[in-house]
């Protein structure tokens, strides 16, 4: 039989829409032939979100395979699973209190850390293949006492890694971002030669755990039309061209700087295999245009894809792209696509890694 | 009858794919059931690239309804065009003297210039209704002296404007730029509360002039999330808000600052009827993602779709929004499809003008 990684994925905040993905996910038969799906969370809040959305909700937004009832299976270690089509293995963490469908607290934050320090630990000591997560609130962390931006930092901190980075992707469509969470001055300030470079060793690197022979790897420039020759800007002259010189040298197919505005659609039209995107918006805003789709009738997200990935990382982590979505918890309508992704990337990953 | 606006529309650097897409886009009869049309330009230039692409041609990119042989009427006043379809009307200015496709020269430069300079001549003396631009090389009129960035800068320079954005459209995408061609660096410093007043006043007029009656202007954020309260940037708080602000006091449906990764597809998605980025990238990402697709086989662009709109000047302008793709001219195979757009953009705006 192929092998199947054990793939650990958390519930997320305990009043978002974490839990009843889960659930929504995990009732497709598919993912029981490609991996071995374990929850990190609270039984009690699963079954809540069972009871709530229902077996018909089960259907929404996801292929459901399960015929009649979903059983749910309680353990305290990984090696209890039974990892069966229409068993949900849950790790019960026992910290959740109970949940109000959209109401975040210290305890919800308290749980929602809990899990994703869990499933960090699981990995590291090698009794699970891959992680996955689903969002959790920043503010009901906060509340709880642990001070971190969000899973990234929470994952760098608890690996001591340093050098990492935010990989999105869409289908084809990837991209690493040399920062994110800093303001666009900050921004312009950190793109220095070694940490471009440290992105492109990153980037090329993903893309063979993905299982990409030889990556084609585009570099944006920072400035408008890549600066058109230091006219505006010489980031790239600077720092940008040196560092995709280096990474030439060591056999990496790096090419740029490409004007950012054309780089994401040749990206998409097959062109490169990754986009190292200088800032959080320049690789964001296209990948959100490729994956979100807003319904104009209903005012809200009609489709919500995209995949979060932490590169540099020991081990491996593939995310949901979209927050707790408060107003839609519990209520069995919310996109599981994003989180559908999110394993088959940890899956693919996990293949490739082994 | 309906009212027909004169539209007249430069061909462009000789050299380049502009006098070939005039010819092709002016063989659909429809544009001369909703405007006159008139070509700025050389005919014997127009002459070649007929002979170039022959009547085959015509049919490439675009349906051309042109039964047997186009007829070329060389004018040297609007007065005399016959605005017929079958007949192309070419205000000759006898300038270029050859063009090798894809060579660019100091004469290609002064034509391309000299074009541009009549056109607005033309709209400021009120002898045409509307201006449609074809792409210049901003090279080629540096090496014939013409000291301009590119269209939008002549055009200002022209009319004595001196507050104007470029606004990008596909569809229903719309975007207007608080700057464009200056370094991300200076970007962030030019986000001040009066330029994006002003910025949001003219993507209001513009809408209004698209003849939507109560537009929904978003203003996008200049750092990630918006900058999160404060917590990366500060330009929110300090200049984009009290911007808005005054906006709404002003009756106008300003709403943000919408974080820079969601404002787009929420406006693809009809939310909003425009956009206002705070730089060159943030609004040329979004509209390229979606106008632009690129063939993986022949390595090259697929489709080029979009318009450039040259806001807050006293005549219309719109334009491709593609170069001059030298390395395509005078083959017949370049996508017509931006100046299509461009020439219904213009048509709509003389239309709710008069």
């Amino acid at each position: 039989m192929e092998y199947r990684p054990i793939v650990g994925i958390t519930m997320g905040d305990p009043a978002s829409i974490g839990p009843e993905l889960c659930i929504r996910v995990l009732s497709e038969k598919k993912f029981y032939d490609s991996c071995r799906p374990i929850i990190i969370g609270d039984v009690h809040i699963i079954q809540k979100a069972l009871a709530a959305i229902g077996q018909e909700g089960l259907k929404l937004n996801s292929k459901t395979d399960v015929e009649s009832k979903l059983i749910l299976n309680s353990v305290t270690d990984v090696a209890a699973a039974k990892f069966e089509f229409g068993t949900l293995d849950i790790l019960d963490m026992g910290i959740a209190r109970d949940a109000t469908p959209g109401k975040i607290s210290a305890n919800t934050g308290e749980a929602s850390f809990r899990y994703v320090e869990k499933v960090i630990a699981l990995a590291m000591a090698g009794e699970i293949d891959a992680t996955v997560t689903n969002a959790i609130s920043k503010e009901a962390i906060n509340l709880a006492g642990h001070n971190f931006a969000g899973h990234t930092e929470i994952y760098a901190h608890l690996t001591n890694t340093q050098k990492y980075s935010m990989m999105l992707a869409h289908d084809d469509l990837r991209v690493v971002h040399v920062s994110t969470h800093v303001s666009l001055r900050q921004a312009c300030d950190l793109v220095k030669y070694d940490r471009v470079l440290e992105v492109i060793r990153l980037a090329y690197n993903a893309c063979r755990t993905l299982g990409i022979e030889n990556p084609k790897v585009a570099v944006a420039g920072l400035n408008p039309h890549s600066g058109e020759a230091g006219m505006f800007g010489t980031e790239e002259i600077d720092e940008i061209i040196p560092a995709i010189n280096q990474a030439c040298s060591e056999g990496i197919l790096a090419e740029g700087p490409v004007p950012p505005d054309s780089v994401f659609p040749k990206a998409r039209g097959g062109w490169y295999d990754i986009v190292v995107a200088m800032y959080h918006d320049q690789g964001h805003i296209p990948l959100k245009m490729e994956g979100f789709v807003y319904d104009r009738e209903k005012q809200a997200w009609a489709a919500v894809a995209g995949v979060n990935v932490t590169l540099g990382l020991p081990i491996i982590r593939a995310s949901v792209d979209h927050g707790t979505a408060m107003g839609k918890a519990y209520k069995g309508t919310a996109s599981a696509i994003s989180l559908i992704n999110a394993i088959e990337y940890a899956i693919i990953m996990a293949k490739n890694k082994n």
